[in-house]
């Protein structure tokens, strides 16, 4: 059987800004609150996560993740409203791409 | 700037069977006439040539790339019609998905 598969993501001025590995990177953050956590869950080291949260933070007007001090658990980081609505906006994007590869995955004919 | 990207290929039993490379290679072959000339204007070994044309042409009914003898230059190889069709539906397919990049582009906000 054919079908077309196929990636998607998003450059500002020609640099990576935001792509699926980045988005897991974003949800594992909100999952575990802690960049250490989510880079050990992804087997990426620490300043990998961190440069790419940074090349996300530094391209957006508002950051996407940040620090939060104090609380019960004494901080950790968490994502930002503009973070979750980068997340949603990646997801529905991704999801009409996927639609377009059915669609189109449907007229082939080998 | 934020603009969407993405790269497409069509798999066949999730083997790849075309993508942007592999329609260069077949274009390189219909420009030269020659496996050995597409593969060096690629700067690609014949070697990896040859198993990507064996690779399209053990997936498809009808063979994309063919020897063909005699003739003034005394042979070489061809792109079938089989070949030409294929180039033609992932040009057209990779077009459509400009323009999904365009117009998602377009409605992005950051």
């Amino acid at each position: 059987m054919f079908t077309i598969k196929g990636s998607i993501w998003i450059e500002h001025d020609n640099h990576a800004f935001i792509g699926a590995g980045r988005i897991v990177l974003l949800e594992r953050i909100k999952e575990h609150g802690s960049i250490t956590l989510a880079a050990k869950s992804m087997k990426m080291s620490y300043r990998q996560a961190w440069e790419l949260i940074d090349s996300m933070n530094r391209q957006s007007d508002t950051p996407l993740v940040e620090a939060h001090s104090g609380g019960a658990g004494g901080g950790g980081t968490k994502i930002t409203a503009e973070g979750e609505r980068v997340i949603k906006v990646y997801k529905d994007l991704n999801e009409k791409f996927q639609k377009f590869q059915e669609a189109e995955s449907k007229k082939l004919k080998f």
